[in-house]
């Protein structure tokens, strides 16, 4: 199967990378808005070509992942390329998905293409935990925790308070927390009972610190509603010791069954990730291989991972899974 | 959807149970090899049938729901009951489930049935988390841990040993493995490292306890490869403190991303049950779902969970969902 990119940041590169680990693909083109003579890719001899030209190579991509941002690429890029292409996102914006579904269905559907949008962990993986579990166990409680992991817009928070030169936010689910979801306490807990945020600060030279520090732990929205540590560290260390981006989370349902309820019963999925964006991109890869062949099948219009049966994500036949996963 | 259950067992009553936290679903009648007269139901209102009868009630029920154990009454219940209803099984002999699916399949397509097979926890929403995981992370190792919990079948031979009056055993999981497969060291683990097996064993008056603990621990296949635990309890403390049903388990995918395999990954699913059959019924209850909505759509023959797309487990239409779990 022909993979194409659209957009070659860390979500790009992450799935050229997964393209590598998955042998029935191959990566076709890259396609960017930047000029692609100064686009290096990892993998040897595939072109890269500007996002301009897109509809000549329609042909030579089976399905395109389109790797661009939520706020503004993916509401525009995703419904546009589905006039070409059968094509897959990571569109993460929670309250517009109804509308990013309407606007993918329509242009899929019209052109006889399969769209799948809002891929990933969460939305993603976490949504399935959350849908699959609120079927088994209907009488029950959700909790979704994040981290330990990088925040991209609490680290960009950061970033634009006065005096910070550089800086990185790690959101922490708070242990007593997880602990009595996972004893089926069903606790009500607050915002700040579920995770705590931690800042890694450089500051500019001559700052004033403890007012950067008030700054960010005042922040509405980002900070005010949490218990926040700010560290103020070197640009050296920050480097050094902040420049990955880990994630991960936990998706709990604590639920009751019985016929007075007299039963507990706490399912957790979790996820530990040293990338986010490389692991991102596999959950996309995998979820390419059901939207061509949901399209081969004919099965068109737009579609989310709630849609996709799994045995449609395997390289394997349905006997082989059945022998050896079930 | 009008439910009926064959066989009202532990599992035929949890079904009962989840059928009454369904607002969608009602219970038709339920099935049995005993006399009808004796079966006493939890629903009010609802009738026994001798299963004898099964053929003339065909057009009450929309998904037979089957309680049957594995090793004698499903092999041949699910095909037979798949030429007059829908059918739903929790076969779990790993090994037989290729010969079972296509016995099962031949029937439900002949009749224009859809039928699902190996439903569950494992197999189940366990098989599912394998394969999700291993379909996102192709470069990687699985771990299936069971427990703490018990096993029926180690049980069943503590109650064979002579002198043996009754007992339970415990399936534990090692905390050390647990962990080093959290940690996403990918340790090689033998069997004895992954579990430990813990007896509650009620002895008659007069027997040679040691030689019982002997002979318990020595037994091959069940005992002899595991750290094993017998404690000798009175009658009465095993019914007051061991009467329960419970389980679960953990399932790892434990795997790499990045172009050089320079990330680790550790996805986790687990689950932890007060009562085993009353989740089994719970997960068989949300399928059976899936199972009347694939028929009516003509998606007959015989399927397992990894064919159904997870929407179709849901009450809540595809608008819902997406706005509420994606």
């Amino acid at each position: 199967m022909k993979i194409g990119i659209l957009g070659y940041g860390n979500l790009g590169k992450g799935v050229e990378c997964a393209v590598k680990s998955n042998s029935d693909m191959e990566l076709s083109c890259v396609f960017t808005r930047r000029d692609p003579s100064s686009v290096k890719l990892l993998t040897a001899g595939v072109p890269v070509y500007n996002v301009a030209d897109v509809e000549k190579y329609k042909n030579n991509v089976d399905v395109l992942i389109i790797c661009g941002g939520s706020a503004t690429d993916l509401p525009k890029q995703t419904p546009e390329y589905a006039k070409y292409f059968n094509v897959i996102d990571s569109f993460d914006t929670h309250a517009r998905i109804p509308e990013h579904f309407a606007n993918v269905y329509k242009a899929a559907k019209t052109a006889n293409h399969t769209a799948l949008i809002s891929c990933g962990w969460d939305p993603g993986m976490f949504s399935l935990a959350r849908l699959y579990a609120n079927c088994i166990l209907p009488n029950g409680s959700d909790y979704t925790f994040w981290g330990k992991g990088v925040s991209q817009g609490h680290s960009d928070a950061i970033r634009r308070v006065p005096g910070v030169k550089n800086g990185k936010q790690y959101t922490i689910p708070m242990q007593s927390a997880l602990d009595a979801v996972r004893a089926g306490k069903n606790p009500e807990l607050s915002t700040r009972q579920k995770h705590t945020r931690e800042c890694y600060v450089v500051a500019e030279e001559g700052a004033d610190k403890a007012k950067i520090e008030k700054e960010i732990k005042e922040m509405p929205n980002y900070f005010a509603d949490y218990d926040t540590t700010v560290h103020f560290i070197s640009e050296e260390e920050l480097l050094h010791n902040h420049s990955g981006i880990p994630h991960g989370g936990f998706v709990f349902r604590s639920g009751k069954t019985g016929w007075n309820n007299e039963y507990n019963n706490v399912i957790e999925y979790s996820l530990k990730l040293d990338s986010n964006p490389a692991f991102t991109s596999s959950v996309l890869a995998a979820f390419a291989r059901a939207v061509y062949r949901m399209n081969k099948e004919g099965q068109t219009g737009c579609k989310t991972v709630f849609d996709v049966a799994p045995a449609y994500l395997s390289p394997l036949s349905g006997d082989e899974i059945r022998a050896h996963l079930l």
